[in-house]
């Protein structure tokens, strides 16, 4: 049996932080990436691709935001929004993908899903929402919100202004995962799990509905992996590799470490928070749960033997 | 083997012309709207939905201005915003059909999936683009833009102002199609063709490219049946059956017509274009490709055996 690999893609592969966000650039960078997963199709893996949504689903919030204002269109909620960037995102990924294999003459169905990803109410997260989303507002505008709605509002660190927060609760199931499963070990590539999925929950025992929340998307993906019984997980970031003391006179890089290991670091304070550390933690998940190795590195190394930081069982 | 049928819902069971379009609004539409698919699921049908998107797609190019105008994001261009709004409405429609089915304790994977559809550069279409999408402006700030752009404008027929106008081409292929055809024959339920899909086309020999238009999704819907061999194709509208001189003293419901005679009371005139014209000709399209019958009617019809209008094989 080929071996199943779901390859999460951060920002940086889709939008870079220095760019405005226009189609050309975001088919550039994501033609780009696919130019890297194909290492890994080559290579004989099946293939499924879940990624981030970040700068996209911040966009979408300030266009409903603006077309409120300007043309009294009703604002949607978050779990719209983050289905909006599935589509946007996904089509754009499938589109270049295609390209890419088809220079390569090579034919597969390349499948963006929208993705509801199941979250529980009693989650911790809920009581302290943490994640920015939308946009910049003074106090005043902030207060004003806040008092009609029961959106909450945190101050910028950078002091640009108040952003309302939201959770970011803990992925417990994602749906159509046998769908996915039969289409990836049928050699189709799957596009999951965008912006870390859709949130939902049950609020009553036969009722679904979707929540205000944004779900870590390698969180997400891992959950994936692990339900799909995938080999491997990589997660694509901006480093090659995870270093001990990051950026200081001792730094280290790590070739591979088990899962021990990994919860050693993690306990030192040796990740930073929302951004290193939920990786390692995700990595660690699809271990635990019988994954056989997760990989954290760079898009261009995919395909590399030796490339990036390895996490592997005890 | 069980019977597989397409159905293409038009924008009523979405969102009604005297809407605001709220999430509430759509969401209890759109639920509704589920009841009635349950009827065909409960006939042991394997279910494949088309939708449109007039609505959600025209707020989704204002938002696009209006975050333009207020924030300085890029705007997408249509392709993109077809793909956003196969996002949302497909979540949508997968979140309530769920909840219908849950109530019955019927288990299914409900999958949307984005769907491109391939156009021809060369079709007639793209020398006359007819379909109006976005705001409307005056006949100063359209002629600026087409200026500046390769944009299309026409005047309003209600006097409202001038709107941009792209190419509505024929969908000559559905991507994914085997991967659709296997999910559904395997029992789960398929969301596709939203919007008609997104148009592409081969702008060189290997290389994929999104384009400026829009596509019928009574069409699309039609041909995605054809090509996943479904037996019947279900065209959902806002009348219960096709009328010959329509809300005129004669006006006659048809019951069962044949494909020649569909095409005879074309010729004649019979039905209006843009609204029942092409409803009528993607169901004859779908019979003459091998379909068993297609059938025009309202939702709350559907699983009764002699709902609406059915055109049949001479």
């Amino acid at each position: 049996m080929k071996k199943l690999a779901v390859v999460a893609l951060g920002g940086n592969a889709l939008l870079r932080g220095d760019q405005q966000g226009t189609i050309d650039e975001q088919e550039a960078n994501i033609y780009e990436t696919c130019t890297y997963l194909l290492q890994l199709i080559k290579k004989d893996y099946n293939l499924v691709i879940g990624h981030g949504n970040g700068p996209q689903v911040g966009n979408v919030l300030l266009q409903h935001e603006a077309g409120s204002k300007m043309f009294n269109i009703p604002k949607m909620p978050i779990d719209i929004c983050v289905a909006e960037t599935q589509g946007s995102i996904g089509y754009m990924i499938e589109q270049q993908l295609r390209n890419v294999l088809e220079k390569e003459n090579l034919q597969r169905d390349i499948i963006s899903i929208i993705t509801q990803a199941m979250v529980e109410k009693n989650d911790p997260a809920f009581d302290n929402p943490t994640k920015p989303v939308g946009p910049y507002y003074s106090k005043e505008e902030a207060d004003a919100i806040a008092e009609k709605t029961s959106h909450k509002f945190a101050e910028d660190p950078r002091g640009r202004g108040w952003r309302r927060v939201v959770p970011s609760p803990a992925p417990k199931s994602i749906n159509n995962r046998h769908s996915i499963e039969k289409l990836v070990r049928d050699g189709q590539i799957v596009i999951a799990v965008g912006g870390g999925g859709i949130p939902y929950f049950y609020v009553e025992p036969n009722k679904l509905q979707g929540i205000d929340a944004v779900i870590d998307k390698d969180f997400a993906s891992s959950m994936l992996a692990t339900q799909i019984n995938a080999d491997e997980f990589f997660i694509l970031t901006d480093v090659e590799k995870v270093y001990l003391n990051f950026r200081k006179p001792d730094e280290k890089e790590l070739d591979t470490i088990t899962v021990s290991e990994a919860k050693k670091y993690l306990e030192e304070g040796h990740f930073s928070k929302g951004s290193m550390e939920p990786k390692i933690q995700a990595c660690i998940q699809f271990v635990e749960k019988g994954g056989k190795q997760a990989v954290i590195t760079q898009a261009y190394k995919l395909g590399d033997p030796g490339a990036g930081t390895k996490i592997v069982r005890d």
